[in-house]
């Protein structure tokens, strides 16, 4: 097992949508932020990749189960960890507890390192996830078949200067944005995510346009970013009912 | 003088933009989350405000004076201080400090008291702002005369279901997000505010579009957002062009 690496926090006001439950994007960001902070405290952090190795960490895929979302003015600890890693892979996780302690979502995500200059997937080198303490393990995690969408809902938004960081990517939390974003008010007042698989197919391109599309069967919803002709994310979406009251 | 109270911070990735500046919108969101937190510490929260009252701060008016923007990873201190108050404005100042201790942003805020069923705007109670030890003062502090738009580039955008709190409203750092993006990737790689005049005209009600008009004159942009027919915020920026070295 890994080193675990924990952060405490209060949601704040800004991070609250209209039922008071903390943004899904919010998630990935805070989340990234506490992984970060790990790579700094442990001499490895992005500035450093990026000057001795000129990698960059990029993630490929997320998987994500939700017991329940923390509200507005909740305190939650979240923990990560570097689980395992194989020769292109490196499976951390990230675990949100709440005050009584119970770890209310669970989110595993895929790391691969990136050549900032060729765009190309480098392989792990030991040296470099060694500090994090994580098991070399061949095991691979592979996420779910993503079906072809049927009469899809699609809605077109803009990718804004501000969707972009300071690597002129779209920021990875952004793709959630627009998936959530395209299911309408009417039914994020009603329904959470139960459980998130997003993967990350393809980057979208700064300043155009991206089509967030759908099709909703039940509970479950099956997602697609696309731009110019290409797919740029896939994701498949199982919703649960949300108690108004608590 | 007011109590002054101060938060420490480094700037996360996800607040920086394609430049590594702090988005201006991340200013906004900050800087009342350190309000808040002095209106806790002195036992006056909003919770307090809504469940004792039936009040809400709103902000009316902000005027930013920009030296510089911090870059990602810099570590900055906000300090804010609840300066006077009259029959029915407060004044809080926002300052961003480097590490070297300068001034970088300067940021004055009006918050009047509204009721939170007739939305109305409700006299400061002396009780309320007691605690925070502001003087009163008579003085009112006037924003510019906003111009009509002469032949304004316009863009629309979608309200979003994250663009509002929980309060069903749209956060008012939302206006400065419209009011920069619709400047474009170019003009924002080039360019920063030097200093801004925004008024809150009307709210902006859920689920539309706005739009994000402007007309620039040399390095002086003067903003409109409206919807419906009807005009939501106003702003004057002037722009500098910042040191792309630094």
């Amino acid at each position: 097992m890994g080193l675990t690496y924990q952060m405490k926090m209060k949601i704040p006001f800004d991070m609250a949508d209209m039922n008071g439950h903390i943004k899904l994007p919010d998630v990935i960001l805070l989340s990234l932020q506490v992984s970060g902070m790990q790579s700094i405290e442990l001499g490895v952090s992005d500035k450093d990749m990026l000057e001795q190795y000129n990698l960059v960490w990029i993630i490929t895929d997320y998987d994500i189960d939700v017991t329940r979302l923390p509200r507005f003015a909740e305190e939650i600890t979240i923990e990560t960890e570097a689980l395992t890693y194989n020769r292109l892979f490196c499976y951390r996780r990230f675990t949100i507890f709440d005050e009584a302690g119970e770890a209310i979502i669970q989110m595993m995500a895929t790391f691969v390192l990136m050549d900032r200059d060729s765009r190309k997937v480098h392989a792990v080198e030991p040296e470099i996830v060694a500090p994090y303490q994580s098991d070399f393990s061949k095991k691979l995690l592979r996420g779910p078949k993503y079906p072809a969408l049927e009469n899809p809902v699609s809605k077109d938004y803009h990718v804004r200067f501000y969707d972009l960081d300071m690597n002129g990517h779209v920021n990875n939390s952004k793709y959630l944005d627009w998936i959530f974003e395209v299911m309408g008010a009417d039914f994020l007042m009603k329904y959470i995510p139960k459980k998130i698989h997003l993967k990350y197919v393809k980057e979208v391109r700064p300043g155009g346009m991206i089509a967030s599309s759908y099709d909703l069967d039940g509970l479950q919803s099956n997602h697609q970013i696309s731009s110019e002709g290409e797919v740029n994310a896939q994701a498949l979406v199982t919703w649960q009912e949300f108690n108004q009251e608590s």
